[in-house]
């Protein structure tokens, strides 16, 4: 019987990919009087995946590594007014207006009513919470944990904490590796939603999901019928 | 009867202030060829300011923070390979040794024995579990709690999310503001224990403490005997 339904944040609850994309879009636009934008690309990708263990996610790690990157691929020459547009592109999006995705509001009030409701997401701790604040769904979640990984040992640490059994707990998210396979791994339920963006650093191979069980939709609208279901079959 | 005691992370079980003020140090010495040192230091601090809403408390918030200082100041002529050497001051930074505090393991160990051990501490949420992983002495605290400020909201959420009494609960710290006034102000216990070094935003004002109850120790290590006492008072 289930309880407990936690959901990522990032691109499942709000739009966020769209905003590292725009904000990638602007770096290759301070950096196109030096370098192509293929190679900002790419380099700025490895410079994220480098600076990933001691940084963490977030908006803040990633202007650190934007700024690595321009420093880098400038061979020093960059200037100091356009170092200062590259920390402004990061001020913008932590001050950017929270989108929510389609049907979440009207969703999220719906199954509080008849579940406890969580937020388990990866980021800055403040940017998440601040993101949050301004959703104006806040109020429908009893818990909200901002984490620096998702493994199989964080949402045990997680569940541990309330006292919540796996087999109550079901996890939607827009990353297999992060919010389905670790949660299915542990005795818990899972629902996949693919979000049209995913970060390269977050998908898997196929051949990981052979013999996990776990659902897919295409939008978190679908949620309350999928769940319908399940209360049926048990 | 006290049962939870919970510790802040930075100047309480380890050094930090010191990290910050030799990076100081070492942006003085990058900018010095620009500008005296004394503009830095207080730009630095203004700039830190005015970020804090946004970026949070951390080492990833001071890079950035000491960048800004550093375009600014120098009317955007830095250097590429000056902005790469204050990245390299916050990448030391992060990959510093844990220097814990005199008396801290010993006394961390003894009164796991006979207490539930917590961690309540500010800043980059990865940088501190790193800290606390690297610091041997993570496995006698049953919670690590990183949070992004310290108010009586705070401590109160962290309490009904364990399901504890203030009044078996006791926070040690060198903050007042953060340590001491707001875990009091709830109807829990707070010991005080002053670092020689203290960021000036975490200071308070004496007439805030008037009528406040709360104990002072010199270090840590006196923390058993001053339990004791307390005991027999019971």
């Amino acid at each position: 019987m289930l309880q407990w339904i936690a959901f990522d944040a990032d691109d499942t609850l709000w739009h966020n990919e769209i905003l590292y994309a725009q904000a990638q879009d602007k770096l290759k636009d301070v950096l196109s009087e030096y370098i192509d934008s293929e190679t900002v690309v790419d380099r700025l990708y490895k410079t994220e995946m480098k600076n990933l263990a001691h940084y963490g996610y977030g908006v803040k790690s990633f202007a650190l590594s934007m700024i690595e990157t321009a420093v880098d691929l400038t061979n020093d020459r960059i200037t100091g007014s356009d170092i200062r547009r590259i920390m402004d592109i990061a001020k913008a999006m932590l001050a950017s207006e929270v989108q929510l995705l389609s049907h979440v509001p009207d969703t999220i009030k719906l199954l509080s009513k008849s579940y406890d409701l969580m937020v388990i997401t990866k980021g800055d701790l403040l940017d998440q919470q601040e993101k949050l604040a301004r959703s104006g769904i806040r109020e429908h979640f009893k818990y909200v944990e901002v984490v620096s990984s998702k493994t199989e040992d964080t949402y045990r640490a997680v569940l541990d904490r309330y006292g919540i059994e796996p087999q109550r707990f079901l996890m939607i998210g827009n990353s297999l590796p992060s919010d389905v396979l670790p949660v299915i791994a542990i005795g818990g339920k899972a629902v996949y939603i693919p979000y049209h963006l995913t970060w390269e650093h977050e998908t898997v191979d196929n051949h990981q999901l052979q013999n996990n069980g776990y659902f897919e939709l295409d939008h978190i609208g679908q949620l309350p019928s999928l769940l319908k279901q399940l209360t049926v079959q048990e």
